[in-house]
């Protein structure tokens, strides 16, 4: 009696017109991988990071046409900073002004934030700035703008994407799928990982032992 | 840009009572493969080779009982015989006779088949019988009446066994993981080729830097 398992192995990726568009969901495993199939084999794509690089291009495509959308809350959010991001904050805060936030100065040590990126839900706003502040940190005088927009574009699609664990229904996944193919970057999120996994038909006969 | 790849890895067995129990069809990789997901990551099952599993081990049963089904023909099947084929039909008849299978002597190179077991299609009919005769061959003298009839077994099921490139509506699927997690040995086929592919969750997780 054998039982198969396999191992993942990075290997060096192709064009980046290889992400198919033919895929076709099946389902989840776990509420977190969507797993599809079409005529190469078996793909699995990471939900969240997946989401992520849609939401990235999106948002960095909006910042160079200066069309980013915020959203106003219903009340502001006070948040306290500690000196280095109080610092980083005056440095970037025209930058985060064109990123959908309206950040004010309220108090010595404290911010108001009275919009936010549209996408984000209203208790994740005070973690997002602060993940952005600390992000840049002490960069902020050698930081080019370029750099600074993409690590803004990344924190605030990494905390607007659908997380894992999350059921999805077909057509979130069709969606999904659709959208991440056409992205310029499908196969690796804004932080490098990989968002898609390929099992080649060709893998899956072998292990089967049919070729 | 990264795409991750992974390779098929043979590795030792667990005990029988490792194939789960819960697993949920999500669908078919190229009409041949059912793709299930549990708790424990996702899994792929070669349809051919699972359902001839479950009705290896069915035919088994039924011949131990002496009760495997034959199916009278509209037509007696005539089919001529290589003189060592004739030997060794003459070698296995009666067993073949308990096998579903009514074969009686016609002419002097050939054979009508005038009853076949359940499962089999009529068109079908001859190769199977031709089949178990050449798998038998010279060692029909050799051979132990238990070995005989796993031979036979195993061609009658791989014969009767859903093909791959066969499209598997949901509770199809449903009903042959059922069945397979009721067998003996789920895990390889009565060829000894593996039947299910592991792709475990950490596996999944590592290949995806999530851990």
């Amino acid at each position: 009696m054998t039982t198969v398992e396999t191992e993942g192995e990075a290997v060096s990726a192709g064009a980046v017109s290889e992400f198919p568009p033919d895929l076709r969901p099946l389902g989840q495993v776990q509420d977190s991988y969507i797993v599809a199939t079409n005529a190469d084999g078996l793909w699995i794509v990471d939900q969240h990071v997946a989401h992520e690089r849609v939401l990235f291009e999106h948002h960095l495509r909006q910042r160079r046409e200066m069309r980013v959308e915020g959203q106003r809350l219903l009340l502001p959010i006070i948040v306290e900073l500690k000196p280095q991001q109080l610092a980083t904050f005056a440095g970037i805060a025209e930058e985060l002004g064109a990123n959908g936030f309206e950040v004010e100065p309220f108090g010595q040590r404290t911010v108001a934030v009275k919009t936010a990126p549209a996408e984000i839900r209203a208790d994740d706003v005070e973690r997002l700035l602060l993940e952005i502040l600390d992000g840049v940190g002490q960069e902020v005088r050698a930081l080019s703008l370029d750099v600074l927009r993409l690590k803004i574009a990344a924190s605030v699609s990494c905390h607007a994407a659908i997380k894992v664990n999350m059921p999805l229904d077909h057509n979130k996944m069709a969606w999904l799928l659709r959208e991440l193919g056409k992205t310029e970057c499908p196969m690796a999120c804004p932080h490098g990982r990989p968002i898609v996994l390929r099992y080649g038909l060709r893998v899956i006969e072998r292990a089967f032992k049919r070729i």
